[in-house]
């Protein structure tokens, strides 16, 4: 078995290249994660997920344990064997999603008990069930099991919270099944203010993670606080240990996170858009339901070369949406993912070639001029 | 170019092993025809399609006209080239579409009038229309326009209806735009009356067509009824030209008519079906969202070589359906398609080695043994 174990391979200015091995795969970083909420990446085949040259892919605690339930899951042999994606797998610890999508909830020391959305029943979430569940799911990478802190927060409301996130980090770790080629990673709270961030980087590296993730951004702060955070969290923790961003982003919002030391990150945009219509190309995003493209020969990005892209032309996209045709979703989701995955090989190669900055400065010079979406 | 050309290689009984050259490729028959109504295989990519063994597919003009127009796709390559399927394209004229779908519709000589589903937009629809259309889509096999005589009818609606429809079969082929490897073929109606079977298909032979539908099936008069017109119909068209059996039906329905001497089928059966969640199984079909396959560890079919079945459990796919998630009705799509190309693979190779009788006789006792739809 391989150890789980990460090795910073360069870096350029405060940019990681790295590799992380696992029990189910390596991931070269930076990597991006796509999100497999309940078992799916929404609307792709898991062999079209792998061929967009994703590496890792989410799975959500909290609607796992809803349905079909993690004994379920374990039963027929873990999520990896269960959804046919035998690379490596993130769960979630179920904290984020008790807070955005549940009703009902009651937060105490001990942990969180709420109703599900799906039936309303009562259900009770504590660091040592969370664990228990990513076990039974058999994720690679487990995620401690945090409160996500609201934004806005006053100071004392997010050093109250932080500071639970800490106790029930270190009961993580305690209830955490040592596997070889599995890890656990802490998250690291405080909301915008640095020094929580500093006595939660100081918490999390006492407990001792197998990698560190910066918890309580984009929550509706904007990228630019985000940014300010990330000036100076990243380096509060380890240098040998991954640092994962949870929940981002945007592309410039990746590329300028990676320009400030993150290494892994996730978000449901590229898929959700997908199934929305809106499609990432070089320089901004374009809405395919627009009327503009009713005609158009074009492929959707004449430099990609996933399905949507080399079999297809804008106005056959178009149409797909407009009739409301699942094979709308699907294009548009393998597209999404592949632009992604794309951005991360180019973001890799720049770091390699010692050339990130002027990588990411022209980036995001690009994507802001075009900002907001523009229609190319 | 290649020719238009059927090639009966061998018969057993009244069954018919051939082979249809067109100008986009080479069909052996009998054959089964995914429908595609509105230039997408629903839930499936083309090369999806492609790997169930699909060879030809339907497109509907009645759909393609008014979404995204027949223009439209002209101007963006033709069909063949907006949905990227080069392979063969046979597209229904309208005329079953336009009274099954839409509303206000008034018949005369020179056509019909009608409701557009969509916007309600009036539209008129006539053979030469048709033919333009199918022309414009690039359609490898055009289907003539005809009125599909309403099940039940009189003797003397069945009568008119169908003169009508012979009329219309003339100035249809009048109005095609005969191009080398390309195709039109009359339907012959007639309801349940034999003589008015037998009169359309003197009418039609008499015009000439490069194959034959049998039209009017399938309409709500049940599979008995079915079979006893396919009892003689059949041999009522010219032995040297295949023939085409619209919107049929289920696997046993299949069977029984290659047993009655048809070539080709289409139905939104496998499609529409995985969309809801019933899958066709060796025997009958089973329903996997009902309870029962929630922690079943079986593939949907072990005999089966598709991603539902070689890559995931029952309880999988039952998830996926409770769940909601697009990839449930990707992958029972798939299967019931590739179900249908196998039983299709099945046949041909049952009337090559002469024991289709004996093939169709089992076949046919052990679904009626099964049905209604059972839960294996």
């Amino acid at each position: 078995m391989t150890p789980f174990s990460f090795t910073l391979k360069t870096t350029d200015g405060k940019a990681r290249r790295g590799r992380l091995d696992t029990a189910h795969g390596p991931i070269e970083t930076p990597v991006f994660m796509p999100v497999g909420t309940v078992g799916t990446v929404k609307a792709m085949m898991p062999d079209s997920v792998r061929a967009t040259g994703a590496q890792i892919i989410l799975g959500n605690t909290y609607h796992l344990m809803l349905r079909p339930g993690a004994g379920q899951v374990a039963a027929l042999g873990g999520l990896h064997k269960f959804m046919d994606w035998p690379g490596p797998i993130l769960t979630d610890s179920g904290g984020f999603q008790v807070m955005s999508l549940s009703k009902l909830r009651k937060i105490t020391e001990e942990g969180v008990t709420f109703q599900s959305h799906l039936d309303g029943d009562t259900i009770h979430l504590t660091p040592e069930r969370s664990m228990e569940i990513q076990h039974l799911l058999d994720s690679t990478i487990t995620m401690a099991f945090d409160e996500c802190t609201p934004f806005p927060a006053t100071y004392e409301q997010a050093a109250d919270s932080m500071r639970m996130s800490m106790r029930w980090a270190q009961r993580s770790r305690d209830a955490f099944v040592a596997r070889e080629g599995y890890g656990i990673f802490g998250i690291m709270q405080g909301s915008v203010f640095r020094d929580l961030r500093e006595e939660s980087a100081a918490a999390l590296t006492r407990t001792g993670f197998n990698g560190y993730a910066v918890g309580g951004l984009a929550v509706g702060e904007g990228q630019e606080a985000m940014f300010e955070v990330l000036d100076y969290a990243p380096g509060l923790l380890p240098q040998d240990k991954p640092r994962y961003l949870m929940g981002v982003g945007t592309p410039s919002d990746i590329v300028g996170s990676v320009l400030r030391g993150i290494d892994m990150f996730d978000c449901v945009m590229p898929t959700r858009s997908g199934r929305t219509g809106q499609a990432f190309i070089p320089g901004g995003t374009l809405n395919i339901n627009n009327a503009c493209h009713k005609a158009d020969p074009r492929p959707l990005d004449d430099t990609c070369d996933c399905p949507a892209c080399t079999r297809h032309s804008r106005a056959y996209l178009h149409h797909l949406f407009k009739a409301r045709e699942i094979l709308g979703c699907m294009l548009l989701t393998w597209h999404n993912i592949r632009h992604y995955q794309r951005l991360m090989a180019d973001i890799r190669q720049a770091i390699e070639e010692n050339r990130y900055t002027n990588f990411a400065h022209d980036f995001l010079a690009r994507e802001t001029a075009h900002e907001p979406a523009t229609e190319a």
